[in-house]
């Protein structure tokens, strides 16, 4: 192997001014909570602290649940949801699963305002709104309350467009194929 | 806030046939990286050991490289890149580049046929086969030497159709709106 001409030199970019953003994670492919579980991994390499609250899951294990525990501390992960409402075999009803993400918004509006955190992540609150379980104005009062220098992160299929247009960045994540088609059940690490 | 009439029982999938999978995330939207290394997270939380192999990056911290580190030797990263090839202020010539990147390439397939690992991550491996830092043949190789249950994950825009016809899983992440076209400068934890 050829060695490059200039040894290669490690930039560290150095921010002008910080800025607070909120971004939105939406579309049916898969990558969406994943998306926002690496900016955490990647916001705890900076020593940034993130709290993430799910909006939706709860009744089913998943591995970030303990993946956030090795961060030393710096990350915290609510998973105040009761599975997914509507779906077969889901034995809560909507008014159940409706306060319980009632609750999850208070719980975000005080881990948003607490100071504690530089990222505030709402994973599948906008799989939340669109089953009515929370109201578009408290998600757009979240968003219009967003103290400046924290990033709000929201996840979710069918994202509001009231809330893409308070949004700084949005990615839709399309599916264009998924394992599932062919009958491939959900592997551990990757889809859970 | 009501009481669910029944207490949340947590499931726990259990695995009827472990299946490694290739996946492939593209698109010209930001979330990519992001969730390949939310897939290490969720990973690390299961126990699974991932190799990430950065083919583009090398010249420019991203808080994933310390990230990893957090994950009690359970991921590593290997910054093999040298910057993107052809950017403006990138100082190194085409050749150098490939060589680069196809020393990433050898240390691919090392890792990936080692057993150390569960999940085995090409980052922007995409963009390198788009910039002819490595060969089609190269890629479509080392997605057909996979040991079954090796999970491996290609990210990176312009994914070839080939390299998707193989694959199990693909997102396309599409770029809805991002925050640099306000002039907003990539933010840590969020961006890098």
């Amino acid at each position: 192997m050829s060695k490059p001409s200039k040894p290669i030199k490690i930039e560290k970019l150095t921010l002008k001014k910080p800025y607070g953003l909120v971004v939105v994670i939406t579309g049916n492919g898969k990558g969406k909570t994943t998306s926002a579980m690496g900016m955490v991994l990647r916001a705890s390499g900076h020593g940034l602290k993130s709290c993430i609250i799910q909006f939706m899951k709860g009744d089913l294990y998943s591995g970030e649940w303990d993946g956030v525990k090795l961060l030393g501390g710096l990350a915290e992960l609510h998973a105040t949801g009761m599975g997914f409402c509507g779906i077969q075999g889901n034995p809560y009803t909507h008014a159940e699963h409706r306060a319980s993400a009632q609750a999850a918004i208070e719980l975000a509006r005080a881990k948003m305002l607490s100071g504690d955190y530089d990222i505030v992540i709402l994973d599948e609150i906008n799989n939340a709104l669109k089953l009515k379980l929370v109201d578009l104005e408290q998600v757009l009062a979240l968003i219009k309350g967003k103290p400046e220098l924290i990033h709000l992160i929201l996840t979710g299929r069918d994202a509001h467009p009231d809330v893409v247009e308070l949004a700084d960045t949005v990615s839709e994540v399309c599916e264009v194929k998924h394992a599932y088609q062919r009958d491939i059940e959900p592997q551990p690490g990757i889809d859970y």
